[in-house]
This record gives C-alpha cells, sequence and structure tokens, in this order.
C-alpha cells in the first residue's frame, strides 16, 4: 500500500524535495555489519491472526495463523498461507470461505491454543469456552469473543510449496462496538491487537504511537 | 503458520485436553456489540516494510508497503501486494528481483517518506541521506541503514485488482549484527520494528512481550 497524502501536500512536498533531512549521518551504531542468515522466515512483525472454517460436518473450527496480510485494497481482499497438513486447509478447499478473527492480548492463550492443537483431535471452541457464531453472508465461523472479524469468499489458491496461499474477498468487517473511535473505525489501543516476531519465543504487544505517518513523511520532505 | 510444539508436548497435550480454562466466560465487556463496518481493509496489524527495486537505468528506488507477509516456509517466500501505478511495480516486473527492508523506529520518518513521494519524482535515497547497497544475490538494492533485509527472486505475479501480488523466494537474509540475540537470530526487541493499523493515523512500536507461545497455549490445555 502506498501511504496516502491529499494532493496538495504531493505536490509541495515534491516542490520541496531537497536532501535538508540527512537520516543516514544519524545511523552510526555501534555494530551494524551485516550478517547472512541464510534463507529463512525472519521477516518481522507478522499478525495473529484465527482463521475460521467448518469441515464437512458443519463443525467450526479455528486455526492461528501468522502467514497472513491485507493483499489487495479494491476489491478489498485478505490472504492466509496454510499448510496441507492442517484441519482448516481441507475446510476452505470444500466450504470456500473463511474468518479472519483478530484477538486482543486478553485472548492471547487461546491464539497460543488454537495454533497447538488440531482440529482432527479437539473441539478448539469447546475446549477454550469460546464461542463459534455462524456468519451471516459467508459459510464460515467467527469466533464472538475476539472483536474484529473479517468474513471472507475464497477466490483464489496458490501452491507455493509446504504452504498454499487462500485469497478471500472480504464481504463485510464486524467491530466490537467497544473498540471503536469517534469516527467509527477500528482503535489499536482500545483492539490491542498482537504479534509474532519470528525468531523470537514470546508473542508481542502493540506499543505507544511512534507519530503521524503523514507528519513523519512530511519531516523529511522539507 | 500452525505453531510449532515438540511432539512429545502435543502429544501429552492433546491426552490433557479438556475444558478446564473458560475463556469465553472471562469476556463480558462493556459493549461488546458486534457492528457492520463495510467491506474494507481494516485488519490490524500490517507490516511497514521498505521495497527495494532497480529501475531500467538501473537508479536504485525504494517504496514502503503494508500489504505484504511471509507466505510460505519451505521454500521460504514473502508476498507483497503493490499498486501498478507505482514506480516498484514496472522495476520488478523488469528486475524479476526485489529486498524487503525493514527499518527500525528510528527510521520512522523515512519510511513514511518513502511511502508518500514517487520514485518517477525524487531520488528517495539522496532525499534521505539513506545509501543503497547493491545485493550481491539478486538484482535489486537494499537500504544500508536498515537493520534486516530479504533478498528476494520474483517467482509469481498475480493481478488482484487495483493490487498485484508479487511473490518473492527468499535467497537470503541479512540482518546488522547489533540486532542479533544470543542464538544469532534478530531479537524483536532491538530491531524495533514498527506497524501500521489501518483506520488509525499513527505508525506503532512493538510493545512489551505478552508471554511465551508454547506456555500461553499450555495454559488452555491444562
Amino acid at each position: 500500500m502506498r501511504l496516502s497524502l491529499c494532493a496538495a501536500v504531493a505536490v509541495l512536498a515534491v516542490a520541496l524535495a531537497i536532501p535538508a533531512a540527512d537520516l543516514g549521518a544519524q545511523e552510526k551504531s555501534a555494530d551494524d555489519t551485516m550478517v547472512s542468515l541464510g534463507a529463512k522466515t525472519l521477516a518481522q512483525p507478522c499478525p495473529v491472526w484465527v482463521i475460521g472454517s467448518y469441515d464437512k460436518a458443519g463443525r467450526p473450527n479455528v486455526m492461528t495463523a501468522s502467514w497472513a496480510a491485507i493483499c489487495c485494497s479494491q476489491p478489498p481482499m485478505v490472504t492466509v498461507s496454510l499448510r496441507k497438513a492442517t484441519y482448516t486447509y481441507g475446510n476452505i478447499i470444500e466450504s470456500k470461505a473463511f474468518t479472519v478473527n483478530i484477538p486482543s492480548e486478553r485472548l492471547a492463550a487461546a491464539a497460543a491454543y488454537f495454533g497447538a492443537v488440531s482440529g482432527r483431535d479437539v473441539d478448539k471452541f469447546a475446549a477454550s469456552g469460546l464461542t463459534p457464531v455462524k456468519s451471516d453472508l459467508v459459510n464460515a465461523p467467527y469466533v464472538k469473543e475476539f472483536p474484529l472479524v473479517l468474513e471472507c469468499k475464497l477466490v483464489k489458491t496458490e501452491e507455493l510449496g509446504l504452504h498454499t496461499m487462500f485469497i478471500g474477498e472480504i464481504v463485510d468487517v464486524k467491530a466490537a462496538a467497544s473498540i471503536l473511535d469517534a469516527k467509527g473505525m477500528p482503535d489499536v489501543t482500545k483492539l490491542k491487537p498482537f504479534l509474532l516476531a519470528p525468531g523470537n519465543a514470546d508473542f508481542y504487544g502493540v506499543g505507544a504511537s511512534i507519530g503521524s505517518v503523514q507528519e513523519l513523511g512530511e519531516s523529511v520532505k522539507k
């Protein structure tokens, strides 16, 4: 996604673009030698999202995924990569639908659990005490207690190797009223999503604001 | 990605899986009415990564992307979605390569700037004072001052709508020695990546650990 600025600001900015902000000169850290770590999936941060689906018998299942992102703005789409071995893989192939459920920090244990056991062996909703709700728009369940949910229709799959990419069109987003800001948008400080940092063993929360995207960008242009 | 546990723990966990932890019962918030927000790209958190590429004349360019994720573990792959209108789009189509550069918080202004102007109009490296380095493995530049870099060969593109998904195989990861932990992995608390929360105007840092993924998962199983 290219970050947006209003047209007037953008025109002004281009006109003023001179190398006044020499960010490179500030960057003399203790040890900036670049070390090769090999061909690994070491990108940070990654989201912790929970994928909801029904199996052939109509039983709801959930699994946790971090190889996932928004992948198109228009139409709005999200991608999630799953291994063929997962129960969710077969569910989505059959049902052509899934939900992306975004947990708050206080439900981090549920998200970790949903990633540690298989729906073939366990009813994860029953085991965690959380509640499946049938989407009224797609053939998939969402987690009632998770405050932000994307309801998705499968539009494409892409076999990549160990993982298969599922691309879904977002047909609606549902949010708990308690996490909305004054403009009716999800407030990250109320939602409190969390993240995975491959290479590290813990989940991490979202920290403080480090500034307005627009103002940060303008600080370099001026 | 399904979160991993060692086999012994997994077997034990399945054997013990009983609904002792009733997480649902803890969840009676002030207002949990679900509100429909429409078909929008409102998923959180999203990464803030900077994509490096060369144009036909060999000039290095960078742009900021948040519609991006790891998408396969084996072979290791990353996906980034870009609009056709971006300068980077044509660069990657031609060069079949790109880098994913992960900035630290202290370089948030550069990342915001790289997302606010086009490489057609401005030499973003010169304007920011940051340094392009040619990858020795792929035909793309990386940002010397950014502490974590994925060097990628383009393997597939997928036209989705406003955005096109670029899927790259990660051929190497390079990290500044100063951000590595004792095991030689990137330490998120030293890297200090940051994130975008669509619906909010600011960048946000990574907060504190909220616990070990393995221990959080086991707390539900027991």
